[in-house]
C-alpha cells in the first residue's frame, strides 16, 4: 500500500502544475480589479501544459500538443487586485480515450499580509493532436486514479459534457441595428465589437490559438458592453460553459461581438460570439521569409460563443444597482426571457448549495 | 567660433535621442514584415522624450510633459523584418512660442550582413502641458539654430502646419451599412472596427494616451481592412498628416474604424477614424488605489482621423494588383473621387522629386 | 596619431549601441519602482545587438547570432521610477577567440528636472553561434583597442570569468518542504516558484530565448520571495554572476524557483534556479506550421542559478529592518553560513573601494 501511495504522489507531482504571476496594472480595469479574462488565460495556459505533458508521458508515444475543446461554467468568487499574486494549480483529473479533463484552482495572495483566498475553480477538456498532422487526434494515456469513486465521478462528468457538446446550438447571428444615435440603456446602445488578428504570441505551444487568448478577448468585450450600459466599473462574476469547435490558425481574423441579453437588479448578462475569418490561409517558412497565400478563399465561421455575467461596482467597490435593459424588438424580448430563465436557475442552484452546506 | 561649435554640439547631444530595439514576431504581420504602426509608436516615443526634455531644459521652468498634436505625412520606404534592429533618432528641429517640432529618422539594420537602410522619416509637433494643470499650455524655451536658413525653413514648416490644422475638417461619420452578407470588394465588405480601453501602460509619461499608441491602433485597423479587401498580405506605404485635437485619458474607450475609400492598380487608401468615449470619467490615485467616478456623464468625440495607403504583396514579397473597389452609394463615389485626387497629387509630387533629383 | 584616433572613434561609433525607453506601470512594482529585471532585460538586449553586430562585421564571415553565456555581478545603485527614461549604452570591450565581452551602462533620466543618474553597470559575455548550425561556435573577429593596458585588463577579466565558469557548481536541488502551514519567517514560508512557457517573442533574434528574458523572470521570483518574507515593498540591490549553460528553445517550459538563504539587518539573499523542461522537444518553422519533434524525449535540466540580494523599503521609500530568517534544517543553516560569507566578503569589498576612493 505504501508503494502505491508513493507512486500516486509521484504521479500527482508530475501531472500537476503550479503557476504564479504578479498582477500588473495592465491586467486590471481602471479601478485596479483584475479582469476575469486574465484569470481565464492563466488557467488555460496551465491546462494546456498539464494536458500536453500528460499526453507525452508514455514511452514511445507519438508527439502531441493538446487543444482546448471545452470549459465548464466558471464562477469568480472574489476579484484580484494589482500587486497580488495569482496562483493557478492544474491537474489532470480524468482521461477518456481521446480527451482528458484538467481541473484548476486559482487563489489570490496578498503578499503584504500573507492572506490567501480562493478566487475561482475551473474544469477544462482537451484533446491531444498529433504534432506531425494536427488534424489527427491521438489516444490519451490512462491516468491512475486514487480510488474507484474518483474514476466513476470523472466518467459522469465526461458523459455530461459530451452530451452538452453534441447539443450545442448554432452561434448567434449578430446583425447590429444600424441606429446612429441609439437610445440609452437599449441593446443597440451598448453592443460592442472588436477585431483581433491572430499573432505568433497567441499560438505559442502549437500552430493555433490557445483557448485562453480567445476567452480573454471575449471577457474584454463583455466588460466593455457592461460598462457602456451601466457607466461604472464592472467585474465578471461568471462565465457559462463554452465549446471550442475548430482550431484557429495564425493570421486568422477574430471578430468578437457582445450584446446585452438580460439585466437583473444587480447583474448583467452579455452574450459574446467569436467569428473567425481565415483571411490569408497558408503561412510557410520562418519569421523572416514567411510567405502567405490564400489558396482556398477565405472562410468565415463561428468559433465559440458564451454568456458572461457581470456586476456593477460603485467607487468604493460595492455592488451597485444596474439600469434596466430597454427592449426594442421581439428578438430582444425573447433573449431577455431566456436570460431570465438562466438567471433564476443559477440562483436556485446557489441557494440549494447554501442550504446543503 | 570654436566655442560656439562646441556649444552647439553639446546642445545637439542633449536634445537628440537614439532608440534601438530588436523587431519581434509580435511586431510583424504573418509574412514577417514589421507593421508601420510599430515604427510610428517608436517614433512617437522618441518624440515625446526629446520634446519633453527640451521643454524642461530651462532653469526655473514650470514642469511640463509634451503632448502630440500633429504628425506630418509619413512614407514607409522599406519594410523591416523580424530579427532586424530598428533605430530611431529624434531631435528638436524648430521651436515656436507654444509648440515645437521633432524630426525623427528610422533605419533598419540587418545584424548578419551589417546593412543599414533608411525606412522612414517623420516630423511631429508637440505642445508642452503643465504637469500641475494639464489644460495649461506652457511656453517653449527657444532652441539654438545652426544658421539663419535653418530657422527660416522651420518657420515656414510651422506656418504651413498651423494653417493645415486650422483647416482641419470634421471627423468622418462612419455609419456602417447593415448588410449581413456584403458583396465581395465593396466598402461594406472590408470595413472594420476595433475597440480599445485605455490602460495604464498606454499613459506612461503623463495621465493621457501617448499619440503613438493611437497611431499603432489605427495602422492595425487599416491593415485589416486592406487584407479583407485583397486577401493577401499588405504593407503600409504611407500615412497622411494627422491632427490630434484632444487629450485621451486613462479609462477612455477608443473605437477605431476603417473603410476603403480608393483603390488604384497597386494601392488601397483606407480612411481611419478614432472615436473616444469617456465612459468612466474621473480616475483618482495610483495603480493600486484608483477609484473611478463618472461625474459628468460620458462624452463621445472624434479624437483623430487619417488616410493610410497600403499595397498588396504576393507570396514572394512583390507588389500585386489590387481588386478594384465596387462603389454602391453616392457617398462612396464622392469619397473615391477625393481619394483619386489625393493619389494623383502625391504621384505628381513623387515624380517631380525624381525629376529634380 | 590623429588618424588612429579618428579610426577608433569610428570603431566606437559602430560598435556601441544606445537604447532608451520610457518606464511604464507594468515595468514597476506597486510602489512605482522599476524592477531590476526590466533593467537586466534592456541591458541584455543591447548586449546581444552589440555583440552580434561585431561578430558579423568581418567581410566574408559566416552568419552568426550571439548567445549570452555569463553576466558578471551587477549592483543596482538607484531605483528608476515610472515615467523616467532608462538609457542603456553597450559596447564590445574585449574579444577572445570564441567569446566576447560587452559592457553596458544604465542611466535614469528624470525628464522634468533633467537629472540623470547612474543606476547600474553590467558586464556580459557572449559566444557567436552559427545561424546555419546553432551548435557550432564561430571565431570572434578581433577588436581594436585604444591602448595596450585596455587589452591587458580585458584579458585578465576574460581569464577570471573563464576560471569561474569552469568552477561552476551544480544547480541547487530545490526540494520544497511539504509543510502545508509553514511558520512565519522560515525558508518554507517564503519559497516561491513560477513557470513560463517560452513563446516567440522571447526568441526574436535566434531560435532560443534571449538571456534577458530569463533574468527578468528570475528577478520576479526573487522579489516575490523577499516580499513574502518581509511583508513590505522591496528592491533588488544586486545580482551575483550567472552562467548560462544551455540554449533554451521555443516551447520549453521554465520553472523558476526561489528561496531565502540569508538575511542581514537590512538585506535578504535569495537563491533562484531555473529548471528547463523540453515538453515537446523540437519546434521548427513559424507559428502556423510549427512542427515539433521530440527526438530525445523530454529533458529536464538546470539552465541557470544565481543569488539576488534585495532590501526592504518602508512606505516612504527608506530602507527598513528585515525580520531574521528562522532556520529549521541543517541544510538551511549551512546555506545561511555560506550566504553570510558572501555578504561579508562583498561588504569588505565595498569598504575597500570607499577607502581607496
Amino acid at each position: 500500500m505504501f508503494t502505491q501511495v508513493r507512486l500516486l504522489r509521484h504521479k500527482l507531482h508530475t501531472m500537476s502544475l503550479h503557476m504564479s504571476r504578479i498582477m500588473r496594472p495592465d491586467d486590471a480595469n481602471v479601478a485596479g480589479r483584475v479582469h476575469g479574462g486574465t484569470a481565464l488565460r492563466m488557467i488555460e495556459e496551465a491546462g494546456v501544459i498539464a494536458s500536453t505533458r500528460h499526453c507525452n508521458s508514455q514511452p514511445g508515444h507519438e508527439n502531441c500538443v493538446s487543444a482546448l475543446v471545452r470549459v465548464e461554467r466558471t464562477d469568480f468568487l472574489s476579484p484580484m487586485l494589482i500587486g497580488e499574486v495569482a496562483h493557478v494549480s492544474a491537474s489532470v483529473t480524468y482521461t477518456a480515450h481521446h480527451s482528458l479533463e484538467v481541473q484548476a484552482v486559482v487563489t489570490a495572495e496578498n503578499l503584504l499580509n500573507g492572506n490567501k483566498r480562493l478566487t475561482n475553480k475551473a474544469s477544462l477538456w482537451y484533446v491531444p493532436l498529433s504534432v506531425k498532422s494536427p488534424d489527427k487526434v491521438l489516444p490519451v494515456p490512462p491516468m491512475l486514479y486514487g480510488c474507484k469513486e474518483e474514476e466513476e465521478e470523472g466518467r459522469i462528468r465526461y458523459e455530461t459534457q459530451k452530451h452538452d457538446r453534441s447539443q450545442q446550438q448554432q452561434c448567434p447571428s449578430f446583425i447590429f441595428s444600424p441606429t446612429t444615435d441609439p437610445e440609452m440603456h437599449t441593446v443597440a446602445c451598448s453592443q460592442s465589437s472588436l477585431i483581433h488578428l491572430v499573432g505568433p504570441s497567441d499560438c505559442a505551444i502549437h500552430g493555433f490559438v490557445q483557448g485562453g487568448v480567445t476567452m480573454k478577448l471575449m471577457d474584454e468585450v463583455a466588460g466593455i458592453v457592461a460598462v457602456r450600459h451601466c457607466k461604472s466599473n464592472v467585474v465578471t462574476a461568471c462565465v457559462d460553459a463554452m465549446n471550442f469547435h475548430r482550431k484557429l490558425k495564425l493570421g486568422t481574423l477574430l471578430s468578437v461581438t457582445g450584446r446585452l441579453t438580460f439585466t437583473s437588479q444587480r447583474s448583467m448578462e452579455v452574450e459574446v460570439a467569436v467569428e473567425a475569418d481565415t483571411l490569408v490561409d497558408r503561412v510557410i517558412g520562418n519569421g523572416s521569409t514567411m510567405v502567405a497565400e490564400n489558396t482556398e478563399g477565405s472562410q468565415r465561421f463561428c468559433a465559440v460563443s458564451a454568456y458572461f455575467t457581470l456586476i456593477s461596482l460603485s467607487s468604493d467597490g460595492k455592488p451597485k444597482p444596474v439600469p434596466q435593459l430597454k427592449l426594442e424588438t421581439e428578438d430582444e424580448k425573447k433573449r431577455f426571457e431566456e436570460g431570465k430563465a438562466r438567471y433564476l436557475q443559477s440562483k436556485a442552484k446557489r441557494e440549494a448549495q447554501k442550504g446543503s452546506a
